[in-house]
């Protein structure tokens, strides 16, 4: 493999929606980079939480990095884990006893799920951010639906059929609505014995409003639709403590049957390896030109990058702003790589802000308009149809968005998770 | 649950195409019945081999079975393991500690792999039975092309490459036949430094030829396609012994990169607890009318039962016997409990057999007539599509196959096991 041996060799870190951006725009070019990744697929992240609540296959939202990038024949894609990053010899070290030389590093290794200091949580309360997690939320719902079907206990049953959202950003928002319609839509009819209808969703934010990022107005709707969807909403409302049967939240200890953490991020331990200096979130400061201070030929972008819009704020954790970053940042390397030209400033251009709150409600904050309810549902679903990569995923997404918009199902309840945790209360039909 | 202490409940244990045909026929005539099923879905087993080899999402080939039973208000679905059964107490006991009581017992709890005693081949040669099986099998056919991706060793390129089927069944045929073109025409475009087009593929068969269950002459032909295909067959080559990186066959050590098993199948262990007459497969010898010879009120039906033909040999172990075996027990026991009447003999009629070789290629024996080759393939698309239970799954499938035949593409490509053994003799870029 003596390409890579040459100084400008890129080597990109991540092959999300900032890192596959960025191998499209050099392969394109002719380029030569190699992209690592420790799964072989490039994940739909924020259509995660359909997975998580059996709308979606994980198929239908991943799709093989290698089939993503292989009309770029200078792109090389390479599985897998970076355990460590040498600046000065500028090398990259694999998991499994490997290293790789770069000439110019793109780090965008994306983020994690942050419980501030509680990782003991991780376990009573997983949050959405692979493909093994929303499995494992799919198991964990429908099987303590299972298990209050199998009781006799009345109190037992509704601990069973109470399920707490932690943290009210879009991605709690969505995945509370999502949990009270499969409750109310599609599991009603399948059980004799409980009443799936009386499932209470608790939607936890420690802050005084839902959905902070957006317009209050849209916020304040959102809230009133999740609400007429049966959710529970509790502002003001820090979670001091999980198990595996309660959350204690304020001064209140909620017996729950699943709790799921949506209230917090930090960037990839990837980033902590370049020993540069991150704000609280481990997201690593870059300049203007995405470059990191201090790192000559280091780049970082998206989710592990800390990157400020002209106001000074800084840019949120989106996909639509990895993308875009990761488009400025192809074209710029290769302008430096082919021509030795230096590129203007990233500026970032809003394309509108979205959440849906279930079916036919949607929230859209463009900045400037703002829109909402039915229109702003299927806005979301047309943008997310069109985002969708590959034709035959769109298709397929199509065709269960509108079966389940027909008949309010979900054809993905599959129940993968060992059953460790089964707990039956009654002996049915027995002593 | 007062309703299951009536003598004539009767508790029916597996959710195959055997069970759930029988608790249909008793709910569609009011009869109460318990079916009880280790995992929330019914799986669509014929298709496995497609989740395998990444043509299909595991949620397109199963579906949840309170859904498929949701329409009969006498038919209570339980979520549970069998650990026991009480034959004099009439009882069934469950894993979480619980126990049922049963009027009428129906057995028809399938079949699992079988190793002849070689149980410890089971971790190198995965079989497919379940959801997790055929994701662990895709999951390391794809690491292996990865593994190679990444080898700069021939020798340990081509073994990674090679790919071994145990056995000439139809199952192993139709693995084989989609393991070649999985990596003829999917990944061929997938990969810069390997050459997947030079994969090979092993068909081991102890006997004299593959598909003995078939007439020779289907049989010779699905040979030479499967040969046309690039998979190697080899007749009269017992495995005797399996590794992590070889299989030995006859008197070759054959080195591998993955081996899958589809060499045998055993009843399931529930049948050992009846306590009554099996078969060298485990099976539960019943009469006529499938009730168990010796134990009152107590019938076995689909693979964990041997049920013989008019001319006295075992119907096989397919969907279409457990189906009509299903369909005729479920009829007589209505008439049984409802009426108290007897009914004649179960009756096998063969609605044809049928294995598929590749794109384009299947063949299929009526008994009086056959049918092979493109017209045999349609034939069998339409069926399986016809046969897939649900609207969406269908149209599902449908859109995939479709997407398949016109594009060589694959959707469901996706690495989900981790990578524990990931082993890379190369220094990517590096030294």
């Amino acid at each position: 493999m003596t390409k890579t041996d040459q100084k400008q060799h890129v080597v990109i870190i991540g092959a999300g929606f900032a890192g596959v951006q960025v191998a499209r725009g050099l392969g394109a070019a002719g380029v030569r980079a190699t992209l690592l990744e420790q799964q072989n697929y490039h994940l739909f992240q924020p259509l995660l939480y359909q997975v998580a609540t059996a709308a979606l296959s994980p198929a239908d939202i991943a799709e093989p990095v290698r089939r993503m990038l292989r009309r770029f024949a200078s792109i090389e894609v390479l599985l897998g884990e970076v355990t460590g990053i040498d600046v000065a010899l500028r090398r990259v070290a694999l998991a499994d006893g490997n290293s790789i030389s770069y000439g110019i590093l793109v780090l965008a290794a994306g983020a994690t799920h942050a419980y501030f200091g509680h990782d003991e949580w991780a376990e009573f309360a997983p949050s959405l951010k692979s493909i093994a997690d929303a499995r494992r939320v799919r198991s964990r719902l429908l099987l303590s639906f299972e298990h209050a079907e199998m009781s006799d206990d009345q109190a037992e049953r509704k601990r069973l059929m109470t399920f707490a959202v932690i943290g009210g950003g879009p991605s709690g928002v969505e995945l509370a609505g999502a949990i009270a319609e499969l409750a109310r839509y599609t599991l009603a009819k399948d059980f004799h014995r409980i009443d799936a209808k009386s499932t209470t969703v608790l939607l936890l934010e420690a802050g005084p409003r839902i959905l902070p990022a957006f317009p209050e107005e849209l916020a304040r709707y959102a809230q009133r639709k999740l609400e007429s969807l049966g959710v529970t909403v509790r502002e003001n409302c820090a979670v001091k403590d999980i198990s595996q049967v309660s959350v204690m939240a304020g001064n209140d200890t909620l017996p729950i049957g699943v709790a799921i953490w949506a209230a917090g991020v930090e960037a990839s331990s990837v980033a902590k390896m370049l020993g540069v200096a991150t704000d609280k979130s481990g997201r690593v400061k870059v300049n203007g030109d995405l470059s990191v201070p201090g790192l000559p030929d280091v780049y970082a972008l998206g989710d592990v990058a800390l990157v400020l819009d002209t106001a000074g704020k800084p840019l949120p954790g989106l996909a639509q702003v990895a993308k875009q970053e990761g488009y400025y940042l192809g074209r710029s390397l290769v302008r430096k790589i082919l021509d030795g030209a230096a590129t203007p400033d990233f500026e970032f251009h809003n394309r509108g802000n979205a959440a849906i709150v279930g079916r036919q409600c949607a929230i859209f904050d463009f900045g400037r308009w703002r829109l909402k309810g039915m229109f702003a549902w299927l806005l979301w679903a047309l943008v997310h149809i069109y985002l969708l990569a590959d034709f035959q995923h769109r298709l397929l997404v199509a065709v269960q968005w509108l079966w389940q918009y027909a008949t309010y199902d979900r054809g993905a309840r599959l129940i993968v998770e060992p059953m460790r945790r089964a707990r039956c209360d009654r002996a049915p039909g027995g002593k």
